[in-house]
This record gives structure tokens, C-alpha cells and sequence, in this order.
């Protein structure tokens, strides 16, 4: 008992100590330090990682170091100047979305999260939730939060499904909206160029359920079917519709990219099932996080259903850091001091396909598609969309475009083959870092010249 | 520049009292202040919620309110005191090992993880991984580790693939180890009773790659099929083998179980694939991480595939997560002053089974597994086998035990007839909480008479 007064003055202690540090935090934070709040690292855990050196650029090209206050959105190039390694193999395959690490750098402290160990044991996030046992109260939340607040998508009467990415979501749905009798496997389809994963996600178990069908444009089999709309499309960003159209189509839409940084929001999507995923939306592929919004609840019922068997449901602290990640990009939507998440990735993708159409008007090696302007009800203005990816077609007589840009420029891309489409096409991610990208630019712009 | 220096004086500030803190977290964690120090909360944002008041148990059955230091241990009962709502309903049917939450809520502040919102952004965990390029390095080392510390299973020239759970790595085995050529789907067995999800997920998409083939014990087709092996066994908690043992067999090892908390563990594990999950060692079900050990590279390889496939990889928040948790129960074990969390959770799963068998032989209305003894080489004693779960056999002439419980204990268990075996039986999970156990126990304790 002796002890007790002692313990209670060193935890005293420690409590006044953090309310200084809470104080202090306060302080900066609230800019009374003068400068922008954006760069403060407020843990001291990650303090050294938050260091900007970390994420200079390695290639001066676009410059991330200029004034701290409006470095997001001063992005400029002169590609021309570059010194780079001709050796280095720059990987364009992947959408992997680390363009908006720099966002996230600056603004993490919104985001940042402490986990105590004892969170989330149980398999279960809300037993009210008689649809989707676990999806996170809170993400359902920031979910209808952010499609309210960007006006890309209707929430109202919709169920919403979680799972590990919309990769998981995509299947669930095959899952859910094939039948389950004797009648063979349901044809899954979508107009080329599609995504070139639908194929060997469908077909990869040999399903009993459902087969990839192939080509929309050019289906022509009887009776039910299941087509894909991505849209915007994946690899070539434009819109879509559906293409077939007839009265036993069943559809999925795949809006990864329906967000005002690639493309402007012309109307609300209201369609049966809708499929989002943060790695394209906010950026964070690695949380593995993906939402559906669905009209019919026995869809959503059976869609649940497979995430069960598949992975019995989704982790609850990736969601937890999803729902963070989209209330500061919802409450960045409403500062009107300050540029939203939104408004710094539509700069950034701005940049960069200005960048890559001038390069493709000096080289005249390749073109990358011509996209009309439409007025985007969210960022009241008009403009192009700016893909994800460049649907890239070499010119100049080369016939495997791939092959040449792996060959030749150590660039390696997703050949057109794997679309649907030709070989003279590739995609080729618009969303890595700013060093890969500038490479990337930098080898494009010089000859075309071939002989493959 | 007039204001870097007041910048810099608030940042000083900062970190000069973040020191004091961290000065006086050390003193309380080494234990300066005279008391075990399982129960200290370091971190401000969680210090409510770690209150001990919050984890009371709303039954007075079994104690986590006695005296601090070994609150952890001191559980007792006296099961006839219980007063109780019978109609409440009390949900046995999952493994919802909520049982581990009263020990992370005291030692969860070596486990709490600050995450800064621009991690995790890129799908990839290691670059230098060529087998599974989202398994995050941290986790292998803690894998590895846990597994030398334990000695349950080899790892020496193993390939680790991580998955959202053992449930997607039973899948990706599958994937792995069926023949991808047109010889039709191959039969996958297990011998009854067999863990009750194994036909639903083997079966849900109508697989031409494999089908469920059913119970192990009396399977007589010729050619390659796979046996699965769950040891400790789901539902029974029998230590196994394979019960077919032909040449042409392709062996999967469930060791979702085999820690020392639930049997002892006699031999080092060294098979083919061997399949973990953080869910059943260290209770956290809701990261949804699972670990498989495998000795050949190309299943390994296929492994990886499926999940690039199902889910492009893993939660890499969860990964870390769980990384950190393993550590903390590795770094537990290395403590001679203190208790180990498998000591801990021996004792736990120790005192339940003590309990349920007594009330067994007053009730005599049901019965349990009779096991044999065995020296545990990590916990250096010989005991008895004290499962996940209770694979309970109702006796006085209940027939269907699963609705005897329903019905007239208002306790939801899973029939037998869904692992393979007889209506008499059910699996009844010994991890929910202990308000729920002290309840189950209550009721299962009075009157099994029955016209059912």
C-alpha cells in the first residue's frame, strides 16, 4: 500500500506531460506557428519518416519541394533537362496509386490512427446489420458520407457490401447474380478494350456458376448474361454504357474511376449494383478495401454470402482506416479556405496529361486518346476526363507496342493483347510516383524509330 | 523567416515534453512504480476504453475482478450463484475467440500501433519477395519467429504465403495443388467429423478444378485426390493424420490449432502445406490474416496466384498488425518474471474445460471428448487436449441435440449433421466471452430431460 502515493505521482506526472504535448500539438496544428498545418508531424513514432527529404524527387522534373504552402498543386516540367539512368526498368503495369502519397504525406495527420491492441478480436462488426454482419459501422457512414458529398453515385435504398477490394466485390457479385440451378454457366462480358483481369478472375476456377463470354460488342449468344460497364473504362477512360442491351442482361457497373480526379461527374450513377474501391478513389490499394452499393437486397444478402465463404468477411481495421481516410477527404470537400483531396488529384492528373499530350505531339511515336469536355457537376467546371491509365498506341509502323517500349525504352506496360484489343495498344498507369512518371515522360519524348 | 524561430521553440517544446512522457512510461513499464505492469495505459486516446470497469464481467461466475496482479489467472467458479435472463439468447455456433480480449485489454499497450495516414498506399509489401510479393517482411520475421519459439512448426526452407485468413488459404491451396489440365475436378476429403465450412467453400462456385469428395473414412475412388488433415481437429479437437495414405494423395494440414493454449504440443509440424491464423493463436479474428508454410515453391507460387487473383493481395494495416501482436507473444515468452500469453490462455481454456466437465457429470444430459494426456514440450507439463470447441454428444434420448438447445436452453450451437456426423452431436465454442461461457454453463448445467 506503501507504494500507491508514489505510483500516483509518476502517472500525475505523465498525465500533465501529455496535456503539454496535447496543448502544444494544438498549437501547431492550429497554425499559430505561422506556417501551413500540412506538414506537421505530430507523432513521434513516425516523425523521422514523415521527414521531407524521404520524398524529394529523385528527377527534377516536377518539382514537389517548392513553396511548402501550395507544393500539392505547383507541380511543372521541362522534361528536356532530365539526366536519368537509361538501365533502370520503369514498371508501368500496375495501377499502383502512389501519386498520392505526396497528398497523404502532407495531410496523414488527418488520418492517423491508434490501434490498441485489444481492437477488433471478434469476427463481427455490427450485429444489426442483418445484410453485411461486417462492414464496419462507421465506414457504411463515411461511405454515404463521400458519394452525398462528390454526387458520383445514389445511396439512398442501397445496401452497401464491403469486401477485401472491389477485386473481391467482382466476384461476390458473379457469385450473387448467377444462377445457382442446373442451367450451366452463366456468360460474363464486356466491350473490349476491358479490364484485362475479368477474364482470368472469372475463368480461374473453372466456375460451374458462371465463364468469361468474351467481347460485348460482339455477343451474340441466347438467353441470360452478365455484362461488366466499367466506367469510366479500364484501360482506355472513356464512359460506357451497355452495350448489348437486351432484356436478360444482367448488369454490373465497375465505378472505380467515377471520381472527379479522371473524369468529370456529369450525373449521379443510379444502376443495381456499383462497385467503388479506395485504391483508385483516395489511393489506398494497400488497405484492400472495396464498397458495393447494391438495389436488391437478396444481391446483397448473397454477395455477403461469398465474402463469408471466401474470407469470412473483410479486416475490420482496414476499414476503420478507410472510413478515416474518406471523412478527411469529405471534410476536405467543405473547407473552403483550402483546396479538397479532390481538387489537388484533379491538379495532379491535370498536370500529367498535359505533360503526356505534349510529349506525344513532339515524338509523334504514339497517341493517347482524344476525350471530349463535359462540365463535372462536382468541381463546377469544364474539362477533359484525365484517366488512371493512357491507353497508349505506338505509331510509326510498330506493330507490338509492348515489346517496343519494354525493348527499347525499358518501359514495361500492359500489352493491348490482354484488353481484347491489339497489339498495338498499351496501358500504361498514370498514377505512379512523380519520379517514374517523369522517366517514363522523359524516354517517350525521344525517338520512335523501329524496325519491331 | 522572422517566424522559424518561434516555430522551432513550439516544436522543442514539444519534443522536450514528448521525452518527459516517454521518460515516464519507461519508469512505469519497468515497473518503478512497484506494481505488475500488465495494466498501465500509455496512451492517452485509449485510456478510457482500457478502463477495467468496461471489461467487468456482467456475471458473477467467473472473477477477472480479483486481485490485479493475477487477475489474469485467478478465474473460479461457482456456476450454481448464476442468476440469469433465460431469454437471452446465447450464440455458441461460431469461434468467435473473444475469450483473448480480457488478455489483450491488459497487455494490448505493448501491441498499440500508431498508423500515419500516407502508409500502406502502393499495393506492394516487398519487392524483393519473388514468391509472395504482399506478404509485408516484418510479418515473416515475427512468423518465424513465433513458430521457433513454440516449436509447432518447421519453417526452415519454408515459403511463407500470407492470406486474409486461413479461409482464402485453404482456397489457394486448392488452386495450387488441383491438376489444371482437362482430367475434371479432383476430389477433396476429410475425415468426419470434418470441420463444417470445408463442402460449403469447396462447393460454392461449382469448381471444374475440385469438389468436395466428402468423408475421408470411407472413400474408395480410384486417383489423385486431396485429404485434408485438421489437427487438433475442427470439430473434435482429436489430434490427426491422414486416414486414406495413397501414393496419389495431396495432403493440406489445418493447424489452425496447434498452439499450446488448446493441446500440447509433441512434435514439431512438418508437412507440405501447413496452414495459421492469427484468428485461433492470438484471437485476432478481425485482422483477417492467415499464414500458410510451404515446402515446394511452385505451390507456393500457385498460392500467391490465387490470391493475386481474389483479392491483389492482403490488408497490409492488418499484416502489420498482427506482426506486432506476434511479437509481443514471442517477446511474452521470453519472460521468466512474468506469465507467457500461452500461459495465460492455457489457463483460460484450462479452467473452462474444468468446468464444462463437471457440469457434464452433475447434468449427465450430455457428454464430451474423453482425451488422453500428453507432455507439451513448450509448457514442459503433460495435459489433456482443451479445445476451440466442445463437440458435445446430448445423451437421456435427445435425439437432435442442436434443436434441444434451441429450443429449450435457448443456446445456439452447429449440428453434427454439418461436419459429417450424427444429430446427437453439436460444436459449441469454448472462446466467446466469459459472461456468455458463465451462461452456457449455467444452462447446461440444469435438466437435460427431454421428449424431443
Amino acid at each position: 500500500m506503501g507504494k500507491v502515493p508514489r505510483i500516483l505521482s509518476w502517472r500525475n506526472m505523465l498525465v500533465l506531460s501529455l496535456a503539454v504535448n496535447f496543448s502544444l500539438v494544438l498549437r501547431i496544428l492550429n497554425g499559430t506557428d505561422g506556417r501551413n498545418s500540412s506538414y506537421v508531424s505530430i507523432w513521434p513514432v513516425v516523425s523521422t519518416s514523415l521527414d521531407r527529404t524521404v520524398y524529394d524527387n529523385k528527377w527534377p522534373v516536377i518539382s514537389t519541394t517548392a513553396s511548402e504552402s501550395s507544393s500539392l498543386s505547383s507541380a511543372s516540367c521541362n522534361y528536356n533537362e532530365t539526366q536519368e539512368d537509361d538501365d533502370r526498368i520503369v514498371n508501368l503495369k500496375l495501377g499502383d496509386p502512389t501519386v498520392y502519397e505526396r497528398y497523404w504525406r502532407e495531410m496523414g495527420h488527418m488520418t492517423t490512427m491508434v490501434i490498441p491492441g485489444w481492437q477488433s478480436l471478434s469476427y463481427f462488426s455490427d450485429n444489426n446489420n442483418d445484410i453485411c454482419w461486417f462492414l464496419e459501422p462507421e465506414l457504411a457512414k463515411e461511405i454515404v458520407r463521400v458519394h452525398k458529398v462528390v454526387g458520383n453515385a445514389v445511396t439512398k435504398d442501397r445496401y452497401i457490401v464491403v469486401g477485401t477490394g472491389s477485386t473481391q466485390l467482382y466476384q461476390a457479385a458473379l457469385y450473387a447474380l448467377s444462377p445457382h440451378d442446373d442451367s450451366g454457366p452463366i456468360n460474363v462480358i464486356s466491350a473490349s478494350p476491358y479490364y484485362c483481369s475479368y477474364p482470368l478472375i472469372t475463368d480461374c476456377l473453372k466456375s460451374g456458376l458462371y465463364r468469361w463470354g468474351g467481347d460485348a460488342k460482339t455477343y451474340k449468344e441466347e438467353g441470360p448474361y452478365i455484362e461488366l460497364v466499367t466506367s469510366p473504362n479500364n484501360p482506355d477512360g472513356f464512359l460506357r454504357e451497355p452495350v448489348v442491351n437486351r432484356s436478360e442482361g444482367i448488369l454490373i457497373h465497375d465505378l472505380a474511376y467515377y471520381w472527379p480526379q479522371y473524369t468529370p461527374i456529369t450525373s449521379i450513377a443510379d444502376h443495381d449494383v456499383m462497385l467503388f474501391t479506395a485504391s483508385k478513389s483516395t489511393g489506398h490499394a494497400g488497405m484492400r478495401i472495396g464498397w458495393a452499393l447494391v438495389k436488391d437486397k437478396e444481391t446483397a444478402k448473397k454477395m455477403t454470402e461469398y465474402i463469408e465463404l471466401n474470407t469470412i468477411g473483410v479486416s475490420k481495421i482496414s476499414q476503420l482506416r478507410v472510413a478515416k481516410v474518406l471523412k478527411a477527404v469529405s471534410d476536405s470537400c467543405g473547407n473552403e479556405t483550402s483546396k479538397s483531396f479532390f481538387e489537388h488529384s484533379y491538379d495532379a492528373m491535370s498536370e500529367r496529361w498535359k505533360l503526356l499530350k505534349q510529349a506525344s505531339k513532339t515524338s509523334k511515336g504514339f497517341t493517347v486518346p482524344d476525350f471530349a469536355s463535359e462540365r463535372c457537376n462536382f468541381l463546377g467546371k469544364v474539362f477533359r476526363p484525365q484517366p488512371a491509365f493512357a491507353w497508349l498506341k505506338c505509331e510509326e509502323g510498330i506493330v507490338d507496342c509492348e515489346k517496343f517500349l519494354r525493348e527499347r525504352k525499358n518501359i514495361l506496360t500492359k500489352s493491348g493483347k490482354y484488353f481484347g484489343d491489339d497489339l498495338s495498344y498499351v496501358r500504361v498507369s498514370m498514377l505512379d510516383t512523380d519520379s517514374t512518371f517523369n522517366i517514363f515522360l522523359h524516354r517517350i519524348s525521344s525517338s520512335f524509330n523501329s524496325t519491331l
